[in-house]
């Protein structure tokens, strides 16, 4: 089966998302990464294609060049896709020109600066007919799609509860002005965006938290903090949701949790029983119930839906993590663009639009005076 | 040493706290059982005497008789302290009842059905002299006594982080009003006061955020759900917390956590660190740092403080739990009875009025459409 | 219901096991402690009488003493049992002058210094009618009686693999001979007998394999060795089990695991699943099946087995642990000496037996160059 | 960076460990897969070939048929390495074949059938000056090497205590015999050799305990079962192990564990402190101290030390599995062939001579009467 050909601006050496990406779309043999803009820093994007072992005619100086170039190739050499893996403000205007091009885009999350410039991005898929991917990675976990599909089928009854939590500590100390190149540009509002840790990872938390529950958030209330003094940007979210339907929810995500990794939990109750999955041990979902003992699925075990029991590529016991999760998102993708029919659902344009619906409701909210604020349900959901 | 004599109000066969008192009081020989009022009902008040081995001229038919009867025998006969493990209507008569005949309390929480029944607790405590202890059985456990004194000590650095939640699953069907007994009143306004879920167990998590933290909650956003239909109280709890100093908290208590045990959890995050403790596997402290590895401090293990590690009764590896820590509690409060100076703190007055604020505060907030309502701070804290 | 009288011999102020089985004892409100012989050292068996309340006329100075005039004071006074909490040798020569007396006994382990010994209390205790009870703790978790009914059920099918292990640290260093007094007599030939970490922690390991699984081990190949220079018994344990019925096993026990606490852990496997339980987590049993998602049943919860729930004291998430584990045994002791018919199971006779036959197996093995020892059987089992 | 050829024998489509083989070597970007003779079935070894995307004249019926072709290649196309991923009987004649073409191998375990084999391969490597990596898998995960320099550096003091165990539950229903192709070969003893569950899993875990403690196991005292009937090798192992110096050790291995999935697990103790690591959490290593709190060392996180933090690709709490782990012992193997002299240490001739040496003697030592048998050090080691 041939590959599908991958371009990538952004990403350049040093960068921990684009190395992901890269390592991602490699694991299952989907993709050759066959060109790229990996940095405005000519020595640096150079260095970057060397080590990727790129034909040098194809690592280009911007997107821009990308584009001009790339669609210019024949059908069968040039790229299917662009990934796109730079600081947020770049996101809409890149993914944007990208598929007005033709071409296939996989952005970074969050998706845009705006809801305006998210709804700008829907508009540009749906008229180019392209595929618009986005990297909220945790979807792509098996346990998670096993977590989703048992909600909807119902075992757990109407869903009363959805707790999700996402804590780092990474940010505990003013490392943005240290030199850390990861820490600045997240905490610069014009790279970032309106939020800080808000956008950087309560946007996973909100996302998977819908995701697995199938449910819509209809508002919020929020506590947003910056506790490290000088900081630009929230380093600490703290919000009540209420969903549509009467769920309620509770969502934290901070960045100065010191001692923290990356620990994202969702735990869902309804009726009967809940379920509880932690990202940092992937590999278990533990189903709790009212009426018997808890049962703890694990990745290719007994169990599993057959339907994303495929999500796995070794038998249960060895375990896979985030380079496996992201690979599923860019196998679905690529499945997606081959036309495959029952391919698997990757997260995009809704994802994308919530997520930037949410942002914006916990900014009013958090300057309000006023308990809630609506998530605005928008067209697309 | 010669024994303490106790006395208990409440707590007849099949009721589930009374037995734990008694098992408590029991389990350091600081304390012998020796008269009661265990039940309005004559029958179930004779058998419980009679399977507790009491003297049947001290099974009281109420708490009037205990104190009729009591008080007029030799003072190394008469009972010393009075436990009250009744509903919650009746904590604050019969409490103010004991103290002022003279007698120490040991009362079951939330402390009262008010802040105005819980000051006059205070005021009873006060003008009597005699102690006043209060069940929130999960400042026993040692690792908490741990937590707190590294909190004090600086460990962590100024905090910034608390969060606090007690899952539990066990109404999640309207048992309430299918005959379970211990939902039944739990669910009762009238005798379980303004909160359900609130009062019973968001209490426990309060005083433990607060107890462990040393940071008071300055004002709450709340928001407090019923989700069992037909059920007359709060069965979910979910808050917003802003301590004094600038610290952030979130606190989330439910009892239609279906499938949940007795979940409380509570963890702190200070600027370099934080701990994490779980009251179901209660032996194990988790503390995290920013530039080491996390530690295991285990109850009666090494790196516990002296100062706490006397709270374990066996060597670290052989658990301890509930019933131990409640222990603790009465261990501390027969010392401080003896007039032991440096005997071990316990809760009271302070964590009861607390408690009671937090309660009329979150109704409060609940109701409103303000943001933030205050926590009355008091005059005794 | 009257309380039964307990006498102990043993136990002093700073002793280990004599405060667990006054804990034990005092749990449930069967026993009152009425008499003992604490220690040879007047002053401080004497101050052991006074802190534990007890009549100076009843604080005696010998075994011998508590038996001259115990059997002598009226039946409704009188001990109804004695407590063996002495150094190892003592055991045989004082349970068999108990029985002989008509003393009920709860002994400590091992059992006595050889199998000789160990069938001249069976033999005692036959003659003596009396009951005679042995301190093998972990048979009292509510959840060893959980997995011992589960396998006797067969829900794992036939039974190939038993590993069961106990680690503890506390001997890593020579602390024998640096005046810790425990490590002391455990590591004297003269007091210990021929285990070391073999006859202390060994036998537990033995007696809860043997219990759970239903097996009786044929024959085992050992590995007895001493790790600390200059000790004068066995610190480390490793031995190879056959059962009969072909079934395999593992037993790994050693005082030298620097770090760990009090680690028994038992895991049974047959042809559809098996079970997994550690006693410092002793709450959570752990069941793993061939064709379906593990199960975690939690003492308390769901799914146990209607027999066994009622070995705990409170609802599920309140965690018991070692002394409520001795306080079963303590009442299934009391229960059976009040002709309880259906009163729980406690370890005794048999047990005893099995382990001395155990000791002396690995003990002839150990020095030997045959690959297997018979473990044999007995009379008794 | 131009990236190494790697052509591949066995691995068609279906088989599992081909697979991993291939995902491992395209994870950094390190290898392209180019040849291969995937399965003596031409449709399926064209499928295979098809399905990854290769030269059509690149996919040939054997490894006569790939050695004859690629090694009259030009330099710059024609494979740099063959991977032999083929049932055990295979290895050695076809490393040997490879070996002795000029190509480097990296080959699956077990490393033959038979030490001699084995020396044959290790002389063949000699005499090529080719490199010769052996998939002991477990060697590459970060926090093995992490285990393996601690110990090493003396954080424990002496090593006293090993134990490995590795339970699988996959073969304890006879699935051999009925269709399962992965089962029927590993227990065919003219494909898979003396060892059943010893080559398959019992190497992993002899190898590992070895590379971790330092240390090299003297002599072995082995009970070899076959549960299953009609099964021709064994599917349990146990085993005491004796190390030079004196340490002990326990080595468990087993594949009708039912319910089990690929628990690895090594456990090192020495006077100080021990580790503990798990194959199925394979990100979290625990630090037990004689002194002080136990440490959670985590892959990427604080404490670990520099020249093995290198190994992990991502930021802490991001999972690396399996596959990662399988991608360093490619990349280290891709870093020997480029001659980096500091390039990372991956399992080879020692490893593979020393295991086929420990298989030999344990099938020595079930069937004997005596209790020990030397594992011969060899002259390799």
């Amino acid at each position: 089966m041939s590959r599908l050909r991958l371009g990538m601006v952004g990403g350049g050496e040093g960068a921990f998302i684009g190395a992901v990406h890269r390592m991602a779309a490699a694991l299952d043999g989907d993709w050759d990464l066959v060109a790229g803009a990996f940095s405005t820093d000519a020595g640096r994007n150079t260095r970057t294609g060397t080590l990727l072992n790129l034909d040098p005619q194809r690592v280009y100086p911007s997107i821009d060049a990308i584009i001009a170039n790339e669609r210019n190739l024949p059908a069968d050499q040039r790229i299917d896709a662009l990934a796109v893996v730079t600081p947020n403000h770049l996101h809409a205007p890149m993914a944007i020109a990208a598929l007005n091009a033709g071409f296939h885009v996989f952005c970074e999350k969050p998706m845009a600066m705006s809801v305006v410039e998210a709804e700008a991005i829907a508009a540009a898929a749906k008229a180019s007919g392209r595929h618009f991917a986005l990297a909220f990675t945790y979807s792509g976990y098996p346990l998670i799609e096993e977590a989703r599909a048992r909600v909807e089928r119902g075992d757990f009854g109407a869903i009363r509860l959805v707790q999700v939590e996402y804590l780092q500590g990474w940010l505990s100390q003013p490392i943005d002005t240290d030199g850390n190149k990861q820490a600045e540009w997240r905490t610069d509002p014009a790279r970032a965006g309106l939020g800080g840790c808000l956008g950087d990872i309560g946007t996973h938390a909100f996302q998977l938290a819908e995701h697995v529950s199938g449910l819509s958030v209809h508002s919020v209330s929020a506590d947003l903090t910056t506790h490290v003094e000088g900081r630009r940007l929230d380093d600490d979210v703290s919000a009540l949701l209420r969903f549509e339907g009467g769920a309620r929810g509770v969502l934290k995500a901070t960045q100065v949790a010191a001692g923290e990794e990356n620990g994202l939990r969702l735990r869902i109750h309804g009726e009967r029983g809940g379920l509880d999955w932690s990202q940092m041990e992937p590999n278990t979902l533990t189903l709790r119930w009212l009426d018997r003992p808890a049962e703890i699925v694990r990745t290719g075990g007994p169990g599993m839906l057959d339907a994303t029991a495929s999500l796995a590529r070794t038998p249960a016991g060895h375990p896979e993590g985030y380079i496996e999760a992201f690979g599923n998102l860019y196998r679905a993708f690529a499945s997606a663009i081959r036309g495959d029919q029952d391919g698997r659902w990757f997260p995009g344009v809704t994802d994308g639009l919530r997520t930037m619906r949410f942002i914006e409701a916990v900014i009013a909210n958090a300057g309000a005076d006023q308990k809630w604020t609506l998530v605005n349900p928008g067209e697309n959901g």
